[in-house]
């Protein structure tokens, strides 16, 4: 990420932007008394409430790390025995960005499976269940999915639908990296829980959609993650002043508050991506989210990064990624464009 | 943690008050802007060089977590090779509650020496030098302290000088957890370095002294402590807003606000204590620093957990903990009091 | 271990035996002809057949280790998951002479139990169930006991059925390490189903009862211990050439060799001891299998030593152990004891 | 793997082999008196320094393994630490037939180079250290390679040389699985040194070459390795009775047996290959040392299966592969010849 020294980071990701003021407040207003800790306290309560009604996973349990590696290493540790393997894109963030935090406290394998984008054929299943059984080969138990993808690409309800059931069809259970899966609900209009298929597990992001840092675990069938509570402690991720993580959530999933900011962010992408191709650049890969993907040409690129912070995600391409957020305004969107003009 | 219904949880433990409202205010004020995520903003680097400078250690490397349970078990984990062995006292927070998440991480074994309220003897540690160099036994790396300990106690400076130089003469590096370091240099009247000894990596406890969330690792000997940025990403306790820790750790350091914090706990805990001898009520524990631990009948424990919650921490004996924090009120030590008239 | 350059290993262990005679003729009957591999030939059924008919054990799984380490690790890994903790006593081999291998592999912690020479009070198992189901503690879920023990001292029938009676009581799987069960069982005159009380696994010992190497695991309880085909494959204990480990049990558990020759390793000891006492000299414990320990000043330590090689297991403490085996000569045990005339 | 009731086990893989009767001589001549353990025996010392003088590698420490995957699981392991990546091919034995054990034990992932036949382009290691050093990302730190390949292919001197080399300028360390690596110097024609490179680390097969079982570890950099022996002990490597594995190395790679075994494989190979293509059948993959992979139409494999054990690799395609060995006959080599008629 090289950029001037004066930089500002308004795309460098949509974890640079500031917490939503709604999510201090709720903050603020929970910082009374003493409270019972670890969880034990009303706040918490109705935060994992809201979220399974959100969901629509009445049975489901909700736990809550304080980032979203940290929720998608409790997710797939718990799912998976150290004999497992854990199948995912080749651009998942845990194969690509946790430091391999899920394979060293799994102990499980990451098998890597071609995409477009981190959307996966359900046809790139069926192969890995060929040596289900013989204790000489790693046992598939899991394949991961992110939506929207790092790429910023979207699972269309039908495609993660007919995903997710071949993988249940292969006895495979399924973890929906859902870091922006706001993103991916306002932008595809369809309800929260057809977003993610019917998904076994699910990280809900939070840091990247207006808290000050915090991502659930929604665990929709808790008989086959046992022990997930004890993975969440082990590795600190329960507070204990926990109410402060749980009305952030409060805030954020009431009211619609949580698709409002992620809407906002995806229209900011949208118009980002509109202004680059009208100015004759090319989009590394369609704008589907809240992220834009584009090749700069040295001198452009240089032009940016010295007024903006931006990722070069391929060490092979000159892609540039710009990520908006429930922050971002027009008038830095202008300027991004207005650089390039 | 038996209580009544709307039992008040002044007494539960110290991490269940709220945060100190310039805590607060300093995460209000740095909720300006996007910012560069991962640590490298400036807030950070601010926090981290008043730990170095409060502790006295200007070569220390200074990492957040996210919880003490975080910080203790990347601590201990980059102090170790999965054959080594961990030394601890029987009380210690990283062998009884942290669900074995230190031996989970690192592989190592914990191994116990006898103490006194976790205040352990120098002379227990050359015995276990006696193995070293044989492939048959797990070889000790590290010995692990708690300043003020799990039972309230405090190790005087000369005590845990001592300690730390026969640590380091037998080859092990030391670990201490100071969770309630704040308490001990309040209490003990010494420098922040004195009341550490020489100790190789310290967890510096924010959770428990009027933080939201948040306990530093101070890393005195980071040459002996490779590897420990993986282990803290891995966890998934490096967040990417990371500005709001670092500006909790900021206020809490400033104008000598800690001790300020640890201070009154302390006075309350005194207050506290003398309350129950006048009572003539039985300490299990001396009180040295914020937390009392008294032996009652079961009818006054009835009436108290009426009206507080208070732990018992040995499942084989009547000894409740009264933990103060910088929240407690003269009011609510009235009232506990009161109750046991 | 201090020995003269040129000191018999006669005493050292029984592990510095040769093979029985009988078992390296199986191997060279087993050398005939291709065969396939990991465990699928004649000799590999037949072997574990024997096995669980020896221990009354229809229903049992039988794994073949290469080593009595290997089998430990193998067993009380498969018998954990990584928040648990594993019970054993302060003089437990899997504790104090296997580098830590359980802890590594499993993940979970070692908990030490008090014992007399490795014999545990059932008593002391309750108090470790009281923190069942809290996520703030290690787990309890096995207890591992050695018979005979490293100290040479037996589990009686009623002791062990005692024993392994109120671990399940306590939600406990018991673990028997039976690296020397051969010698406890000859040593009893009990079957040796009553030698290892209801266990749910049990390292059956070889490689000290006359084997070239081979430990086998008796998995007694299969549906416990899920998955512990692929811990012994990834560890490598599944040799591809399997027959050589199988035809040597199966020479070692037909025709009652394994106790013959155990017993005669009882009987070695016995007279070792006598003359022990006979020479003024004290036990350090009682010799109740095929292991003497015994107190020696310096100077006749010295003058054992310069003849035959002897193991001090105890770095505070004078004492010395004596081990027989299937070998050992009556002109062995007489030239210890004209050592000390 | 199907085949026939009494189908032979003769190509099914060169560790269906029985032992050699020199390997098997040398296990009986070293079963006489009691001798020291854990590998601090002369037979020991002798077999070490023969191989560290064949592989001319003088100040290499060496060692012993029971089983191939062992000796690989050690090695990785010991190279790595949990946030390390290990580099292999598509279809490295550590991968694929290993359970995922050397990830299990490591914590490091395993990142897929791809290959042709197991023989990786060393252009292919610089992209991967491309993220070194950011604790994103998990960091590189050690490549395996396997000589001769799974796929019976062979590393040319010059061309290994080169893939070392390239390694080593990216900062990696490397490992041959050499589980074939007789086969590999017997087929090239050059040093056993050259056959490997400069290679940090090297599994010597045994198993696969005549013996009962065994495969060494030369440790060329063992500075770079340091904990190797706990590691070996902890997950029971380091057998009791240890000259039984060293005596049968000392007899292999007394006066060049090893390469007369391999040799006699590659041509039995080789006479097999001319065979199948004489017949019209293709090869898979070229024959270079002692294993030919040939496609076959159902018809002609359901002839041979009655008769011959084989081996089918590949889920998605008709490959048998047929592993000659010290043991194969010109009469079987014949008997499958004419099957094929």
């Amino acid at each position: 990420m090289m950029a001037g020294v004066n930089a500002s980071a308004a795309f460098a990701s949509d974890n640079a932007a500031p917490a939503h003021p709604a999510v201090l407040e709720a903050v603020i207003a929970a910082n009374q008394d003493p409270a019972m800790s670890y969880g034990s306290d009303d706040i918490t309560s109705r935060a994992a409430a809201l979220i399974r009604e959100t969901f629509d996973s009445p049975h489901a349990e909700v736990l809550f790390a304080l980032t979203g590696t940290g929720a998608n290493v409790i997710a797939l540790t718990a799912a998976t025995r150290p004999w497992h393997a854990i199948l995912c894109s080749d651009i998942a963030h845990s194969l690509v960005d946790e430091a391999g935090g899920p394979v060293r406290l799994s102990g499980a394998m990451l098998t890597v499976l071609p995409s477009d984008d981190g959307l996966i054929d359900p046809a790139a299943l069926a192969a890995h269940a060929a040596r289900r059984g013989s204790v000489h080969h790693s046992q598939p138990s899991i394949v991961t999915i992110t939506q929207s993808t790092e790429n910023g690409r979207l699972w269309r309800a039908d495609a993660i639908k007919e995903f997710v059931d071949e993988a249940h069809h292969q006895g495979l259970l399924v973890h929906v990296d859902g870091a922006r899966i706001a993103n991916a609900v306002a932008a595809l209009g369809v309800s929260p829980l057809e977003a993610m298929g019917d998904a076994d597990i699910v990280t809900v992001g939070g840091t990247k959609n207006g808290l000050l840092f915090g991502d659930a675990i929604l665990v929709r069938r808790p008989e086959r993650f046992d022990g997930i509570r004890f993975v969440h402690k082990q590795i600190g991720h329960l507070p204990s002043k926990h109410r402060f993580v749980s009305a952030q959530f409060e805030a954020l999933f009431t009211a619609g508050r949580w698709l409002e900011l992620a809407a906002h962010a995806n229209t900011m992408a949208a118009r980002l991506a509109a202004g680059f191709v009208e100015r004759g650049l090319t989009l590394a890969s369609p704008t589907e989210a809240n992220e834009v993907f584009v090749l700069l040409e040295p001198e452009l690129h240089a032009r940016v990064a010295a007024r903006f912070a931006v990722h070069a995600p391929d060490p092979q391409r000159p892609v540039y990624r710009f990520v908006c957020s429930w922050a971002t305004t027009d008038r830095e969107v202008d300027a991004v464009l207005d650089l390039l003009r």
